[in-house]
């Protein structure tokens, strides 16, 4: 069986360590299964061949013999019905992780992302610092809630899933400013799953393999 | 067993018929299995009860016995593997529909979600007119996107799929305002599904178990 993760060869240098084939390569190397990654740039991601694959132009895309997927939460869940590490076999306890990967997804990048944008591409927009404290607010509720929830438990649930894995690149999104800082328990976890060797290996590969722009 | 669908007893007049519960009663009601329903109001909602069930103090929530669920992706991709109606039983098959799921949630929902949001609910902010026409370039991307995919395609896949049901509620997002009447092949995609008898009563079922205020 061959298994291939496509993503950028370029990224501007504040994106290193966060484009999202981080998450696939971290869950393929927590699975255990070997995988190739295949590098496009920025002219075979606009064009039609691409588009045949992912419809919308994004990465990361994963690929399966025959199987294209895309999104990485779709990728997440499927990769995690093949390894007992990022989903467990009880219908249950499976639902309920992924439960967390949609709502890490849907819930928590949202306004973690909004914000790094802002702060890293849309600086000098005449709107930006009028837009900047309502962002912030929302950022920080959705954390307090987190953060209160995941108070005395180590993981999201009652071992380490894909929820975790996805949950731990999102808080990783807002390192340009010191808001995870305000929240010590959220960034303990943060560093906790970060310190996994699947996670080091990842972050490595992905280093190694993007070029600046 | 018992399943209990978890959603609010009242919301704003514009919210009636989008209120994400309608995806968890036509799930079931596609998939043939019996449901109720538990109405809460706004004060339970922000209750510290509820947040034991949902941390982030949203709905809809969906409660199988002792298992609690929430994020309307999460309750389908669980209520799906119950039902071949949703997602199909062939692990590629299925993976491709969870993929269009999480893609109408995190690619096609926020463009249109943002739209609507301003259109409804911060038409008087200073920043309204200014912020408008970026929103509604980002959401005709998407939609010439989607369109373009969808074009001689019945649904997003062989068949209809939970991808489908999910993408038919997204596309509902906007009907306060023409934009879909530009794209008519995805608006006939979203009557088509919208014609299906499970959708019917789901529809009819919502609005008629919601107040407004």
């Amino acid at each position: 069986m061959s298994r291939t993760i496509i993503t950028l060869s370029q990224a501007p240098e504040v994106a290193h360590g966060l484009v999202r084939d981080l998450r696939i390569r971290w869950a393929l190397e927590e699975a255990g299964l070997s995988y190739q990654v295949r590098l496009v740039d920025f002219k075979e991601l606009k064009s039609a061949s691409f588009g045949s694959l992912q419809p919308f132009k994004q990465v990361p895309v994963y690929q399966e013999d025959d199987l294209t997927l895309f999104e990485s939460g779709a990728i997440l869940v499927y990769i995690g019905e093949q390894s007992g590490n990022l989903l467990p076999k009880d219908p249950k306890k499976k639902a309920r992780a992924i439960t967390w990967i949609f709502s890490s997804l849907s819930t928590v990048e949202p306004v973690l992302q909004n914000l790094t944008t802002l702060d890293l591409f849309q600086a000098q927009e005449p709107w930006a610092s009028e837009a900047r404290p309502s962002m912030l607010k929302s950022a920080r509720r959705k954390l307090e809630k987190l953060q209160s929830y995941l108070q005395d438990r180590e993981y999201l649930e009652d071992e380490f899933t894909a929820g975790d894995l996805i949950l731990t690149t999102i808080l990783r999104i807002p390192r340009h400013c010191p808001l995870l800082s305000e929240f010590p328990e959220l960034d303990e976890y943060r560093v906790r799953n970060e310190n996994r060797p699947a996670f080091q290996k990842a972050l490595n590969d992905q280093m190694n393999s993007l070029q600046s722009f």
